[in-house]
């Protein structure tokens, strides 16, 4: 079935999925993140390619269990997220983990996010959070969307494995993981404790905080300790990404050691 | 004097600078960075400003000694890097660091980074280089320019105070840090050496290559040694940015113990 019309029921739905305007489906786009999503195991609702799907994408097509459509180049145009689609978008269902799977370790390390608001420092703080053995992620009420186009690009399919909380209170989450026996530390400016002098190989779950403005003051007040990166003068702060790459692979070295 | 085409010679012109068509010249938009500019003694050859410049903008003002042009609404958004502008831009020299300061330090710790394509990760890099105490910086030819607007907005003014090379040859950059008596370290997912063990307080030349790439084979074959960020399965690879926090922040550690 080809569809040429931009206003055709579908692919104004498919559209409001990108803008995140449905809660419970996700907007995936591409070769490699729509395998990822396959992997995943997620429910799938609609597959969208061109009207010639090129050979390459022949493999990942027969695996897709749903209702595939074909579009026009400019209907795909219209709602691909990217300048150069790829020519493939899913629908899927939005993974909704259970908070026991980021207690399941022995010694858990996870990470809330506190109004992160760019979505490329999302995506690649969820990218980083996997890499360095981060057990899931809590995203504080406020943050971008984990599963927006841009923050999966970013993220590079780790959002479809790392278990990812969405919309959390910050304290309920600082209360909880307390309960769970965990450490609670948030990474400031404004603190003695050096990133390194912290040791990372109890339970933690360690905080980040908005680009501008860094973590709420209640969440500082709440946490058990503040651990600051030291930095040379005249720098007053990272970009949070980058925080979040130093401390968590500070964290990989102690519990490696 | 107003200027309300956005034909005119001066707004062409800085156009030009701005897309990184005037080889000797930088575009510098923004309060912050333009207080940056001016703090780093580069020349300024020309300011634009809104026709009625806030009162909070009158103090930056006053430190501009260069002539300044007042433009309409609609040319300074045509002008403009940015959605929402916040009214100042400034033409200034581009920095021309001499190559003896990066070897000024005792134990240098350079940064060479082999054809970054992304504006926004090479000037997080650049950010968290001066952060991390790096000396300066080989950006090897084939780079996304340092000095672009968007690069800028992310190095948050570093650029302006650490000494960047632009458009350098690697091998080159290998060879002579090799002469000065520097190691030469390129970061790739092929090695043995965790980042950790690498021992940082040598004199040190860091490597990072392309995000999708990598660093290029000669360059690999060229330096003394390879290092591997250990990444938990089934993570390939990390944002570059990313990685370079999580090598650059080791060797503060090691530096500073």
């Amino acid at each position: 079935m080809l569809i040429t019309s931009s206003s055709n029921d579908r692919i104004k739905h498919a559209r409001r999925v990108r803008e995140g305007r449905e809660r419970d489906l996700v907007f995936v786009e591409g070769d490699r993140l729509v395998g990822e999503c396959l992997a995943s195991g997620l429910q799938l609702y609609a597959c969208f390619t061109t009207a010639e799907p090129p050979a390459a994408q022949q493999t990942l097509l027969e695996r897709i269990k749903c209702p595939v459509f074909q579009l026009s180049d400019s209907v795909l145009e219209s709602l691909s997220d990217t300048t150069s689609t790829q020519g493939i978008i899913v629908i899927a269902e939005r993974p909704s983990p259970a908070l026991d799977r980021l207690f399941e370790s022995q010694s858990p390390l996870l990470l809330g996010l506190d109004r992160i608001q760019d979505p490329g420092n999302l995506g690649t703080l969820v990218r980083t959070a996997e890499a360095s053995g981060v057990n899931g992620i809590f995203s504080f009420a406020g943050s971008a969307d984990a599963f927006a186009p841009k923050t999966l690009r970013s993220s590079m399919g780790s959002a479809f494995r790392l278990p990812i909380l969405p919309n959390v209170s910050g304290l309920g989450v600082v209360e909880t993981c307390r309960a769970r026996g965990l450490k609670t530390v948030v990474a400031t400016g404004e603190a003695d404790l050096l990133h390194y002098d912290y040791n990372w190989r109890q339970p933690t779950l360690l905080i980040l905080g908005n680009e501008g403005r860094g973590a709420s003051t209640e969440i500082m007040n709440a946490c058990d300790a503040r651990v600051r990166i030291p930095l040379h003068e005249p720098v007053e702060s990272l970009n949070v990404a980058a925080a979040g790459a130093a401390i968590l692979f500070e964290a990989v070295r102690q519990r490696r050691a």
